[in-house]
């Protein structure tokens, strides 16, 4: 037997794949940014969707700090822990997807999917004062619990979304 | 009536108050802070206990990312999120504290307060490879839900807390 004949290894990694469950179960998170005036990370709430290769979709309202301090650094994160609350939540899976979150323009597109997520934003989505931004996810950290851990690149992160 | 006979108005503000009590009920959190190798806000899940003065504590591992993070940087925020889970979370109130945090020696102290909060703690406090870190409040961003919110100084938050 040659290990030449092999299939190649998947990208994909159980870590990858437990991040794309997490962010696909959940609907809100928090978002972390850098304040526009002193550069601090700064962390706030915010309802997502997620699109179909892994990156965020966050539709945030121009009278918010977040969108003014993208509006001025791009750089971000968003954490998915729905067991925060939970007795037991230092033990529960939770994630941190990072990248750069940019607004866009394919309003149509992004609302399509967005209002699945959240079909109570369909009645302000035509303000003016929102604006969809992609958060385009560069690297994740995933937290098993207790000690178990790691980072996965945003490549192996979408090639889990891209498998079925 | 001359309005120099007023009182002097309380320093004290409901914000701040709010913000205040929402800190006092709850015991985790997202904690922001600065990635060591580029800078990027970076989310995560942290347990914590509420200080007299409103300031925050931390117990980090020092195999964790986030306490690498504060080493190289103690900016840092909280949030704090307890509706995170509910189908109207973004009308429910959630507070945001803003900061710097650092490494506390008077580890006595830090236990006694840190254990009230998580008993569970107790077990690994004595683990050399867990600091306890302060998290200096210097203002506070706290938002009761659509479109009332503000930002509250730091002075007016640990005012809030000095009085009964």
């Amino acid at each position: 037997m040659s290990v030449d004949n092999r299939p190649a290894a998947p990208r994909r990694t159980p870590l990858a794949v437990a991040a794309k469950e997490l962010a696909l179960g959940a609907r809100r998170g928090i978002l972390a940014t850098l304040t526009a005036e002193d550069g601090f990370p700064y962390g706030s709430l915010v309802e997502f969707a997620v699109l179909p290769d892994g990156d965020i979709v966050l539709l945030l309202s121009r009278l918010a700090e977040h969108q003014h301090y993208l509006e001025r650094d791009g750089r971000a994160s968003l954490v998915i822990a729905p067991s925060l609350l939970e007795e037991n939540a230092m033990a529960k899976p939770r994630v941190t997807l990072v990248g750069r979150a940019e607004p866009v323009t394919d309003r149509g597109r992004y609302a399509e999917i967005y209002v699945q997520a959240h079909p109570g934003a369909a009645r302000y989505l035509g303000f003016a004062d929102f604006q969809f931004y992609r958060l385009h996810v560069e690297r994740v950290r995933y937290i098993a619990g207790f000690g178990q851990m790691g980072w996965i690149k945003g490549e192996a992160y979408r090639d889990a979304f891209a498998q079925a």
